[in-house]
């Protein structure tokens, strides 16, 4: 049977009256409870879908969960809608998911939209220019539960998981001086975004705690992740460095595949370790040592979490960080 | 002014009645043209957005395209998301995006939580294992237009956007036939799958144009995409093909890393070509000669069709067939 089934249909098949099934649906106290299980249960074998309009208009349980992210196109957010997804699957709660392309005025938009939905309960990564917490209080102050996770935003009072990219750079320049390594060079992204600024406190930290002074000359920002690599890791080589962390991945392999251009050898003459583990750090050669942030576990456990506030099975806000995982590959050995 | 602007702000800054603002909102004809036009002026300034709930029941614009998918984490599919969500952003639709993990349950779910949305439209590209157009032809009774992209049921009478990979896969054959090669290996997909039997007919194809028998040793089918591949070069290189046209660039990426292991020289002993035009197809070494399918452009086409028939632009159904594109690298040069 693919036509969904109807309210009638199960008071039909039950030949019970459509308001005893309503009030069993609704699990009113009016109803003799072994009626109210025998209509649940057929209800169930049925695969009875609630009128949504109807009942969100009622009751507002439409068991939609809103999913707002800056960008779906990421290995990390497309392993946190995953992790997402299966837990929402599991729990019989559906997602609807939007994505603000990194513009505030589009994830207000969103935001606003899914509310209008009615939704019960919203995820959400905000835009890299976001800054006000207005429009998430909005749907807070309609009781919509909100657990932010990734980037955040400190002024909502809400549940929060992240993950420790600090530590994660810290691990990976850690790993590089005790490989022996001494001239750690690294090539960081935009000046003024939080992720930067955090991987280049952990590798700043890393040197310190293992008395290696730093040297700006070995310290160089990409303006743009896209357009400066390949300058920058021509700045950096000219340093001679016998290592060099890298912001991300993909800035990671190009410097491998310029320094064995100009007759370096990976890992013999330079170590070069990345951040993201990207799908394609295993597969370049020589693969890529690299920090692997726990995406598809974020999604699930904000989901989770969230699950649990839709549910009333908590009301307390948390902070959640979770803790990444250096891949040691053949490009740090 | 984060606060979301009201039908009674809107009166009270042009001092006329709510009933008036209301009019001109609505288009109606009984109101000074001028009057209306001074309405829409400052509700486009204050960006008034209208109360969705209450709107979606009197007039059911929401202006909120559905967007259902297989799997967001495919290179092809968040291309495709991609595409759709810059052209909805330029007319001001908005997308809310379901993927039903290949499960034609949750996809029937999806579809019908979208329609009690108020959905204006509605893109999908079903699971693999979807054959009924029962649930798609629900949305269209609901005078839900609806657009199939990519995978598509050919009983939904809709306008449909598909990519044209039996032509991709004879291109990439046929560059291989023009290199020299003779002796041309195919490394396919699981037997049933629409996307291996036409990137296999295409293969079949090309060899026959050309004269080239095809040898049923050289062909060899994985049953998954992800477990068999090595098992599959390691039977194809024991025949000694001068080139292999992979199902995809995963696959071909193994199949140069096994052969280099077992000395072959890419592109000098054998020429390897993918499919997909994935990101890592460009930065292994050598780098591979793939086919691109145009995903950000079907993407934005099928928005742009469905916006069309969404404004009673057009009612005709169509089928567009895009077509794929030979990028040509090192590995078959």
């Amino acid at each position: 049977m693919i036509k969904p089934v109807t309210i009638k249909d199960l008071a039909r098949q039950l030949n019970i009256s459509i308001s005893t099934v309503s009030r069993a649906l609704r699990n009113a106290n009016d109803i003799n409870p072994d009626t109210k299980e025998t209509v649940l249960k057929l209800a169930r074998e049925l695969e009875y879908e609630p009128n949504f309009i109807a009942q969100s208009l009622v009751k507002k349980q439409t068991r939609i969960i809103g999913v707002v992210v800056p960008l779906i196109n990421s290995n990390y957010f497309s392993e946190a809608l995953s992790g997402m997804t299966d837990l929402a699957i599991e729990q019989n709660y559906h997602l609807m998911i939007c994505q603000s392309n990194e513009r505030v005025d589009l994830e207000n938009k969103s935001i606003r939209k899914l509310v209008a939905c009615n939704i019960n309960g919203l995820l959400i990564s905000v835009s890299k220019d976001t800054k006000s917490p207005e429009v998430i209080r909005e749907a807070q102050n309609k009781n919509i539960p909100v657990v932010m996770f990734d980037r955040i935003i400190p002024e909502v009072s809400c549940t929060k998981v992240i993950v420790d990219e600090y530590e994660g750079a810290y691990k990976a320049v850690e790993h590089l001086i005790r490989k022996g390594c001494k001239k750690i060079a690294h090539i960081g992204g935009p000046r003024d975004l939080s992720v930067s600024k955090k991987r280049k406190q952990g590798y700043l930290d890393a040197l310190r705690d293992y008395k290696i002074e730093d040297d700006p000359k070995l310290i160089i920002h990409c303006k743009s992740f896209e357009e400066d690599a390949s300058n920058a890791i021509r700045k950096v080589l000219a340093e001679s460095p016998d290592a060099i962390f890298c912001i991300n991945d993909l800035t990671a392999i190009m410097a491998i595949q310029y320094a064995r251009k100009k007759g370096f050898s990976i890992p013999g003459d330079i170590r070069i370790v990345g951040f993201n583990n990207d799908p394609v750090s295993g597969v370049v050669q020589p693969a890529l040592t690299t920090v692997m942030q726990p995406g598809y576990e974020v999604g699930k456990l904000a989901m989770g979490v969230l699950i649990d506030e839709i549910e009333k099975k908590t009301a307390k806000h948390k902070l959640f960080t979770l803790r990444t995982r250096l891949v040691t590959r053949l490009s740090s050995r």
